[in-house]
């Protein structure tokens, strides 16, 4: 998959603030695609994202065009992103989970490009005949536009939304933590009975008590850890209760 | 949905840099997500951020406190939001697409926190104590950490992104038992805690001991009616060792 999101080229029409191209970089570099290029910067903002400090090394290698058409001119796909509120669109018009699902089959044939269009405009209809259809990013009618650094943290994460490495469970130095075994979960209600017994909390001939007991441990789905030490400090708990009765009589 | 949705607050706990605090409130508003909350923000921050042009009405409305705990009291799910290369937690972690499956059900019967950690360096241990879980979002390990605006904009999209067929699993015949508010587990974890230190199991100056303390109570995933049982439980231990260490005296 990483050789994959190589074939991805993140590309920027018309981006006019430095501090946008950067975010939209380091988005890039967090969810592993590398290859960004920008159409008709505001030229000032561009040189000014590229030397910030920090700046990702993507960012200094990123390509520049004058014209979309150059810029998507070896990409087998071209997808637009837009938002909520443009009604006018020419184009077929895909849900965002649907059409990076399409865009996740082509990225193993060939390059794709993802176009990103100005902060205040998006893209215009001349950019957008470029594009083969467009994904929505699905914000509120009532407001749509969303921030450029964000809408490509949103585009990329649904990318690498369904990727094996996004497995947060497989930590293989954190062994998995095991539920409690049923024989360690009635030592703990037993113990806490004779607790509740000893502190008066329950009638020593109250019956259903200890089913109520039981119901409730169970109810708190421990792992093994977990009873364990509960099981402890009950077990110090009811100590203490029973060494307090001896000093007292 | 959209009352569901109202039961959602962002929590940006020790935020530094306004315009982080501002991306976030428009993720916030893209997305229909309109409760805000910041923790012990940095003030002039925060003031530049709730004053800049165009600012959400959300931000106006943002309400502010001094501690997690206190800006989580009335949520009955609190769940940490972190990034790849964070191996030391202490907590179980779910994926994104998992753990906002759980939160949407949540939502349907209560309010959720979801908390977010500053810029430099998350959620602190402590901090990280009052969640129930945390959620990792899937970057790459090499460059795990995420700008704020642009993390709250990947989790808010996630939750929004399966919202019919979340909808459609809402089982309206069943009624759920709905789980202790956060300030009910406090209590039990801070009875709990005086307990422990009169029977000897925790010594009295042990720092660490309050953290895993809550931890401990998290997991246990307790319904109300459970909590407010133990709670009983606790308080009646509580009484019985002190009342035998008076007799004792």
């Amino acid at each position: 998959m990483a050789s994959d999101l190589d074939n991805l080229r993140v590309v920027l029409v018309a981006a006019r603030n430095p501090l946008n191209i950067g975010a939209a970089a380091r988005a890039m570099s967090n969810f592993g695609v590398r290859r960004l290029r920008v159409v008709n910067p505001y030229e000032v903002a561009f040189q000014e994202a590229r030397s910030a400090v920090g700046a990702a090394g993507l960012l200094a290698r990123a390509e520049q065009y004058q014209t979309v058409g150059e810029a998507v001119a070896d990409c087998k796909l071209v997808v637009g992103t837009t938002v909520a509120g443009r009604r006018e669109l020419q184009h077929r018009l895909h849900r965002l989970e649907e059409g990076t699902r399409a865009i996740v089959r082509q990225l193993k044939t060939g390059p794709v490009a993802l176009l990103f269009g100005s902060e205040r405009f998006g893209l215009s209809n001349d950019e957008m005949s470029h594009c083969h259809w467009m994904m929505r990013i699905p914000t509120r009618e009532e407001h749509g536009s969303m921030n450029l650094g964000q809408a490509v943290a949103v585009c990329l994460y649904e990318l690498v939304r369904g990727r094996k490495t996004a497995a947060a469970n497989s930590r293989p130095g954190k062994k998995e933590k095991t539920s409690a075994a049923s024989a360690e979960l009635e030592r703990l209600t037993q113990v806490l009975l004779e607790v509740l017994r000893a502190s008066g909390f329950v009638n020593p001939r109250a019956v259903a008590a200890e089913e109520k007991l039981r119901r409730l441990v169970r109810r708190m789905a421990l792992n093994g850890n977990d009873a364990e030490v509960l099981l402890g400090m009950l077990r110090q708990i009811a100590w203490k209760l029973g060494a307090n009765e001896r000093d007292n009589k």
